[in-house]
């Protein structure tokens, strides 16, 4: 199965190869023409200092292995008429990238200053690295890429995401040799266990060991090739062997490889669907062994470039100050033959200009990559019809993520044939009370299935369930860039494994929504419960509310955080979320069956809202409000409205008011969100004198992060989650973190000035309780009965 | 070398097999009793509903399969004299790490009221999961742990740090077959390309194919047996299977497969270190295949419980409620013999109790475990010799991470004969300038290598580059838990890929400080570098400063970030890291060669300090400061004192004051992190009342969250990393987020009243050099002459 340098019996005719040749050459001298020249393009003339650029920037050394791979895909999309898409991990590649989208023509039409003739050839080499012009990775401008790259490690998770759903297509995946010694890409490579071959595309990994990361050797490359082929197998896949130098060869030994690979796959795709064979099959792949930095210099100062790290970036680093490296760039800028390329007026000559596929069948103008363009809008059923009957707040008790499975199920349902919509989670859907939803689909499996195993195991389940937090957010960014709509349900505390994907995936809707070709895609939801303060079966590590923070930092025009008070609200702000488009979203939510205070009707317009005055726990309608209670997240709205109850009760001539936040972003300066209130409606809500105390989900300062601007800001105290925590009761976790009713309620007490002495008795009594709750958790092992069967008191509605 | 139920000659005696079953159900007994009982420990009456905890809760599934590996290690330990430590992925096994170390003793040793009585027994099950009592998972309160296994995916990563330098040492690491398919996990096999036979410990991984993880089955378990085999000698491994549930025949085949493990082991060892062999060994490692929930109830209400994912938590949800489930209960207590097992004052019948090694042989309690009892300090040379001569400010250039590297080297070099420090990276250690220290010692490498890598891999290298953040950071962490110090360099935005990872150390050292018997151990350092501000090659993806926001999230005591602005506060800085205990330091440092500041004995005073006016760059000696100009950061100091002297420069009159931060945590409260200013001396330094500007490193909040509480706050204006970026030129990436020289002058001009209209003409000056720099940098690709040659000027000095 190794297709070496050796191999006889050559698969391209003369001519085919011969373009093929050139179409590579072409791509390899475009690329390396970005990185070094602002001029004299098509080497018209002797190369001079002046034509290089000034500061050298950018990765040569994985790029040919790139653009030989992209020749040849393009051969098999012509032959074949396929439908591909081209994952490069190694996005560093960039000017491989955006040579072959030039060659196809689809640059030019997307950037119409960069086109095919001389103006736009030069322009294609000084805007790479250059300020104003593009960046040097396979990034959101670059057409046809839906994975920068400049992280390494998600693009074997994106290809999959990308061929989900999408029965039609096959995606290609370069991966580093570097890259795959990341975790991320370490794991996605079971991805072959999830993959449905009827209703999914194929994924074609091609692993390019060119032997080096940035500076020394990579571990894949140095392990026998037995060994090697023992971990792929391992992972599901038959691997095909390509390794040498000598271009002639390596064209013909990796065109018969790739050949037996759709071979390959066309046989794996006919025997699922045509013959509904259910076994998992054996995917191919390629291993392509490559010199890092191919074609290019051999060597500089008796040390070797070529085939070496020295090759990584820029490998003759110095050409404008060096004249003996001016002459070596010419040199090697030469061996491509540009004249034979490029037409005088820098169009690429017939026979290139031919030699790839027309249309949206060019993997540089595929529609998947410009996932918007494909969207379809989900068929959501009335979120309303899911609502808990409330008649009064606190006079009903649901599960907030139990009763959004039932939507969630229905929104599965509904858009069944549409294959349109997966959900995603680290083993963690049935543990976050989304249950339901198996009613409507199955677990993704192709792995072996047992008749005990009562998991709901399916080829085609649209529940997207791998222990591997990487491997759900990569697949679900995969499926979003590529035009469908999905929901991560994950554990609070460990979403912040994927922190880096997060940031990566911001950081590509923001470039994203500047560039107008780029259609806009779903949103990133996130549906983030086992939260912190309902962790109960575990302890310290599994609390953590501090992804909110982390989202914060990005992009206003990008990140919506919401925190329903309950099911209702929980349910209006997940069917929003479904709905928006270039967001990432962030819903936290609880699971465990709770208070619920609006009914759907109050849920929705509190959402739409996304902050307001709750006037039935409020008793300042007909006065002066002497304190503001603030709360935001289910655990802090209970709490607050505990502490009210506890106030009203103990001090009736208090007045208080509780505002309730859905949409944090409402906090913030309307200068500094989209969402934000102006300072008139912030002031009406919080006043500009009163004291203000703040119940919040997560760590306190985020609040005075929002609204430190604000009028009132030196009145605001917030309580929220301190970074203290073990296995205990729900109670006692907040007492912990001085968030519960009691600490509020005394609070409360020390901050409104004319309650003058007598408040001391209720002081005391809090304080006693708390004393009270420390005895009886620590004898019982359980939350006070008062405390445990607490709910919002009747007695409240006639005051 | 499948050992399975079937095999026949069996490696136990009668007598053996007896004794390692009753310790396995000793713990089991006591692993279950942990988490049901609080009353009637020893089943000496009939079960009742009293005696069952309110609150169920923990984890039975992967319980008894930790039990049984440990009670065959501790026979392996005693036969072999082994010194031995354990590292359990599946941490939520918690009660059978704490059973097991109550049986060996160690517990009662640490905890003296959960001592080997009755008494201690009681109080050993129901401070379980309890209020005040212990947490569900092998947290650092257990002792023998350095896992908490809270969030999976570490164990292996650290396993092998902990093997490492230790050769003396087997780490038996159990993974869990969910676990396994986390990223991390994923990609920790390939350490076995990085263990030195000769230097390093060994390594004994135990996949544990209990079949599930909580709601359905694993990856590993469903496909075939050839599949997983072939996988794992992918990863350089050679298994030995154990399957099966009959326990006589798995104790027989345990210890079989365990006994070869070992023998194999020994053998490589000898071969390594005494024979000289240099190749690589196939290591050994055993898959034990088992029911999930092994022993416990088989079924509840007709549905399978052992075998399956229904046993991963509490297998009898609601004994107190249910008779039949109480039954139940008492019947699989009672199936343990708990009446044989233990005496009637609740101590351990005499064979249980001779069934462990003694003394620090006891994998509960190795001083590996507790690694600061192992600590030595660094032999570390004097920073100040590595000092760049700097005459005045910005008289000379030098690249921190350059001068820091000889250092370092020279750390390497007086540690050699200790085996105590090591740095770790995810091949960045040349990109990052650290390149001296491969004087030093070479990159660890135990794959094929080739006479041309020209990248100094050796055997028993010191560095260790993976391209695994997540392998580098896990290295790391068993490596300073287990006695030993460390330097992880990064990309700064790439340690985001380790957010998770840091969080849960943090939250180690946070609860290991609390506990009196875990000896301090070396902080965890990070060098930050190739940062947001210089990431010339690369685009958007690498700009990301945000890891310090994260960091600041934990508990004050444990964090500390330093942002030396040049290389002798760097030398400064590390050289204080690297002597401190049970700290994360972060410190954030540039690579390029840059201007110098302050000589070395200036910059040990002004980082002793940690903030500081810079008089030499100041000019309010004499008079009233009209603005406060505060810097943070290599390239914000730059900016700042270029801002400072384009100000004097232009407007002789105004009186400037430049206050420089290297420990960012100085400028909070004392109140809030011991490093503290008072308000006086904050005062002192920012003034109460005049305008403060101030260019920070990162995200600008974190500025103003630091400094809310100030009298002075309001007057702050913070300028930082406003998520704006590319590739483009230095000076550029500063103008784009507004922290560059021009915008800092102009924010001056607009806050100093005092200056009038005259001040028009200087303001328009900055602007236009804007303008002109825009214009520049997108012609000619690089920053403008004046811009890219500035430092600090001469002539402010008599001034
Ligand atoms: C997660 C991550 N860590 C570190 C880097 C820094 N980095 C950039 S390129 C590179 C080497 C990549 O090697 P490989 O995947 O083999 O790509 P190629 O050899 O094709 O350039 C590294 C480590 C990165 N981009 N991403
Ligand atoms: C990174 C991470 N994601 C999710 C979880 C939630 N979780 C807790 S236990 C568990 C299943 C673990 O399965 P396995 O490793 O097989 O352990 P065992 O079967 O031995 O309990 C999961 C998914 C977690 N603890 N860590
Ligand atoms: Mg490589
Ligand atoms: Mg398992």
């Amino acid at each position: 199965m190794t297709v070496g340098t050796d191999a006889h019996g050559e698969p391209l005719t003369d001519a085919e190869l011969r373009s093929l040749h050139r179409w590579w050459q072409a791509a390899n001298y475009l690329s390396a023409g970005q990185i070094y020249l602002m001029d004299n393009p098509l080497l018209r003339e002797p190369l001079r200092p002046e034509h290089i650029k000034p500061r050298l920037l950018g990765h040569w050394g994985t790029t040919p292995g790139l653009t030989f791979v992209y020749a040849h895909l393009n051969r098999a999309i012509m032959r074949r008429k396929l439908e591909m898409m081209y994952v490069t991990g190694p996005g560093h590649g960039g000017p491989g990238m955006v040579a072959a989208s030039w060659l196809e023509g689809t640059y030019g039409e997307v950037y119409p200053d960069v086109g095919q003739d001389l103006a736009g050839l030069r322009r294609l080499f000084t805007q790479f690295s250059f300020p104003g012009g593009i960046p040097s990775h396979a990034a959101p401008e670059t057409p046809g890429s839906i994975n920068e790259g400049g992280e390494l490690g998600y693009s074997l998770a994106h290809a999959y995401g990308a061929a989900f759903d999408n029965p039609q297509l096959t995606v290609a995946c370069v991966i580093g040799d570097g890259e795959a010694e990341t975790g991320p890409l370490a794991t996605a490579w079971h991805s072959t266990r999830f993959l449905d071959p009827v209703r999914d595309g194929a994924v074609l990994p091609i692993l390019h060991l060119n032997g080096f990361k940035i500076a020394s050797p990579t571990v894949l490359a140095r392990i026998p090739e037995e060994e090697l082929r023992s971990l792929l197998r391992g992972y599901g896949h038959e691997p095909w062997f390509v390794s040498g130098r000598d271009p002639v060869a390596m064209h013909h030994g990796f065109a018969r490889a790739l050949d037996a690979c759709l071979d390959d796959i066309a046989a794996i795709q006919v025997r699922a669907r045509g013959r509904g064979a259910t076994e998992r099959p054996r995917w191919p792949m390629i291993v392509l062994r490559t010199p890092k930095g191919w074609t290019g210099p051999a060597e500089l100062h008796g040390k070797p470039v070529e085939g070496s790290w020295r090759s990584h970036q820029v490998p003759l680093p110095a050409p404008r100050e060096d004249p003996e490296q001016l002459r070596q760039l010419e040199a090697w800028l030469r061996s491509y033959d540009p004249a034979t390329l490029f037409e005088p007026d820098g169009a690429p000559v017939p026979d290139i200009r031919e030699l790839h596929p027309r249309g949206a069948r060019r993997m540089s103008a595929s529609p998947h990559a410009d996932g918007g363009l494909l969207l379809r809008a989900l068929r959501l059923p009335d979120f309303r019809d899911y609502g808990v009957r409330v008649e009064r707040a606190g006079g009903a008790k649901a599960s907030a993520t139990g009763v959004l499975g039932e939507f969630l199920r229905d929104v599965l349902r509904e858009n069944r044939n549409e294959g349109i919509f997966r959900m995603f989670s680290p083993d963690e859907n049935n543990s976050n009370r989304l249950g339901a939803v198996l009613e409507a689909t199955g677990r993704a499996w192709m792995a072996e299935a047992d008749a005990d195993d009562d998991a709901a195991l399916v080829p085609d389940g649209r529940l997207m369930e791998m222990l591997s937090e990487h491997t759900c957010q990569g697949w679900l960014e995969g499926y979003l860039l590529t035009g469908r709509h999905g929901l991560f349900s994950c554990y609070e505390a460990f979403v912040h494994i994927v922190d880096s994907m997060f940031n990566q995936h911001a950081k590509w809707l923001k470039v994203s929504r500047e560039l107008p070709w780029r259609r806009p895609v779903a949103s990133l939801n996130y549906l983030l419960t086992s939260h912190v303060w309902q962790q109960d079966h575990n302890g310290f590590s599994h609390q953590d509310p501090g992804f909110i923070d982390h989202v914060m930092n990005k992009k206003a025009e990008i990140v919506r955080v919401y925190l329903p008070p309950d099911a209702n609200t929980l349910l209006s702000v997940v069917d929003h979320c479904l709905r928006s488009r270039n967001y990432v979203n962030v819903v936290v939510a609880g699971k465990q069956p709770e208070d619920q205070y609006l009914d759907i009707e109050a849920a929705e317009t509190h959402c739409t809202r996304g902050i307001g005055i709750w006037d039935w726990a409020s008793n300042d309608q007909e006065g002066d409000v002497d304190a503001v209670l603030g709360c935001a997240g289910d655990v802090p709205t209970k709490e607050v409205l505990a502490a009210v109850s506890l106030l009203r009760r103990s001090l009736p001539e208090l007045r208080l008011r509780v505002v309730n936040v859905v949409d944090l972003m409402r906090l913030q300066d309307e200068r500094q969100h989209p969402h934000g209130l102006s300072d008139v409606e912030f002031d009406a809500l919080f006043t500009t004198d009163r004291p203000v105390i703040f119940a919040y989900h997560g760590y306190p300062w985020l609040i005075h992060r929002l609204t430190y601007r604000r009028t009132n800001h030196e009145n605001i105290h917030v309580r929220g989650y301190n970074e203290e925590g073990t296995t205990t009761t729900p109670f006692d976790m907040r007492v912990l973190n001085g968030i519960d009713r009691f600490h509020l309620a005394i609070d409360v007490i020390d901050r409104v000035p004319r309650l003058g002495p007598t408040a001391a008795y209720a002081r005391q009594e809090f304080q006693d309780a708390l004393l009270r709750h420390r005895r009886h958790v620590t004898t019982h092992g359980e939350d006070l009965p008062e405390v445990r069967d607490w709910s919002w008191p009747s007695w409240t509605r006639t005051s």
